[in-house]
């Protein structure tokens, strides 16, 4: 199944509008590229509607948000559901502050999403508001461990049971749910979180990977967190001594460029919840 | 003359006034430098003319444009058309929504060009309309193939005589083109479609080379897309197995930056048509 | 004093409110995450007091700016101020545009500035309008050398003194004044002005190092102009023949990253003037 999900990515080449912030879309285009899928940007209302029906899928990202972008969100949303076009919301900074709260839970009500990805703050403040705040990263509060990973699980599945959407928590440890079922996933490594954008290249690529794969939402969304945690584990492996975050962030990239379906299943580790 | 063209960017150092999207802005602040330029962003009506009229020449990319900066490109254009500074139009996404295809065409109205460039799709939508579109990206049925060169050739020609620009159609065959003459140029690599930025890139920089040689436009355009295409081979002959398309992307622009007029003499490869 | 002020950053991981223009906001978030700092961005009204507020310092960057940012830059720093955060600006591009100049000075009028920090014309501009103008780039005429050094620093010493600011005065050489003490920091390389976002990258940085010495803005503000420099060098250590100023980017973070209070304390090269 990771199998058919990753190949369907680079067999289809989705076209993915995505609404997201300037900090780095440059990010999420190029990841995009990387994995198969072609990106389009674009946040005017003016042409928000027609660049979605154009498109495959649709990636709403809330980092640095304003007012035309939030009307835009509303739009293109509400067209990619008429199209059918499966939606993903990545809600940056969901708890740092009341717009962006707020933004989120207006997304929630006027658009159907197929998936939702955030940190654990960030899913906690959309789900009954006890998330903490570090800004746009997770509080280490909320951070998910072996202890209460059970019932950050049983709060994901929940929430999918309300939204309709699967539900990806992403972290040490990342977890991947609907209703019924969860995937937790043990891939990645910690430097990820030493480079800014992780977050919002997940949400890029696993966009591309639903689009790609619109019948199969959960699994897409499974192999695309795997992929990403995987490729930042070999891109890990090959820093040298003097390589920073950049470079890392750089071979994160290109390891995705590299990807192939037998790296995936043999590298994906995950289990059932 | 590829040698003079080149020689001039590097010893004048133009000052470049960009509008363009924020996908890509830092890597045309980054390929300018490369190329011995300088850069400069600025999209806000309040001081629009003003930064136009200190520079030698502006680029003007129609990517993520809003109400806001669709404004800023008809008063920086106006502004360095009475400058007698050389005004680019990048016309990105032509054909993916109206709002694009309409504010390209208005700003053909409005300003004089010394260049357009986009890829095929873009440019069949401006001159008559029958572009295909594929996102930002050319569309397949649209192609530049050996079989349509000749079609595609005297389309650019007649495009140019009609707007009195230089037209730059890109692709896997690149064609510079004024109302009587064509360059076809058979210059880079696959590989530059695998990142974003690579025609946002040239837009930037062959804006360099036309403010570095206003005398000669059609040349410098040459040079600069021989340039890009060149410097995209020898970026791909550097990678190693486990590189992908992020580590491309740095050698793209460090290949620019290590280019010298002798390198491009040697490697351009191009035809009279 | 450079070691307590490296390390505590490291400790601290101070959250830093950037807002920055769209060109070099990306480069601004992984030097944050490279020197141990946390980014945040955000530049909307609608939640720009908010977020100062769970911040420990802000960074206002004038590039790029519109109606809507300079109306934040605004908010943001009156409520950084109620909360005892340092603010950091660096006045972009200050001279190139009435409008630049002038907000500048408003918002040197309406916020109380912990740090200055700009090129010789930026801040020639600022002090009494002289400075020169070559885009965002230092002109040539006023290019800071051995000759008009102590000019230099005394012009420093009197706008610290008016502003009650520490200033700083970037290029080949480097200054970093009160309205008593001044630094004149000989780190650096040359190739730091062949990529965009050198300046913009420090400030950012600057204010982490600021934010996490608030008893002591001076010392933090020297060990940080300083570590940049340093990273400068080794970065261009780092590089082979083909690499250019992309990779040169990459390894100028990377050094961030790798830095040391060991490193620093032995590469930092001032002197008190």
């Amino acid at each position: 199944m990771l199998k058919r999900c990753f190949e369907n990515v680079k067999n289809k080449s989705p076209l993915i509008h995505n609404i997201t912030n300037y900090v780095t879309v440059n990010d999420c285009a190029n990841i995009l590229l990387a994995c198969g899928g072609s990106p389009i940007m674009a946040d005017y209302s003016g042409e928000i509607e027609e660049i979605a029906s154009i498109c495959n899928g649709l990636n709403i990202n809330i980092g640095t948000l304003n007012e035309g972008t939030m009307l835009s969100m509303i739009l293109a949303g509400k067209k990619s559901n008429k199209c059918n076009n499966p939606v993903l919301l990545d809600p940056v900074g969901a708890g740092a502050s009341a717009l962006r709260t707020e933004t989120a839970h207006r997304l929630l009500e006027e658009v159907k999403f197929s998936v939702i990805r955030g940190n654990i703050s960030e899913i906690k403040t959309l789900i009954d508001g006890t998330g903490s705040t570090s800004g746009v990263d997770a509080s280490i509060d909320d951070v998910v461990t072996e202890e209460n990973l059970d019932e950050t699980v049983s709060f994901a599945k929940s929430f999918s049971a309300k939204t309709g959407a699967v539900i990806v928590i992403t972290g040490a440890i990342d977890i991947v749910a609907d209703s019924e079922k969860a995937y937790v996933i043990r891939n990645g490594h910690p430097m990820m979180s030493k480079i800014t954008g992780t977050g919002c290249m997940l949400s890029a690529m696993t966009t591309a990977f639903i689009a790609a794969n619109p019948e199969n939402i959960i699994e897409a969304t499974k192999a695309s967190v795997a992929a990403m945690g995987l490729c930042g584990e070999l891109a890990f492996e090959r820093l040298s001594e003097r390589d920073g975050n950049s470079t890392y962030h750089n071979y994160l990239i290109d390891e995705v460029y590299n990807l192939t379906a037998e790296k995936l299943e043999s590298g994906a580790r995950y289990e059932v919840r």
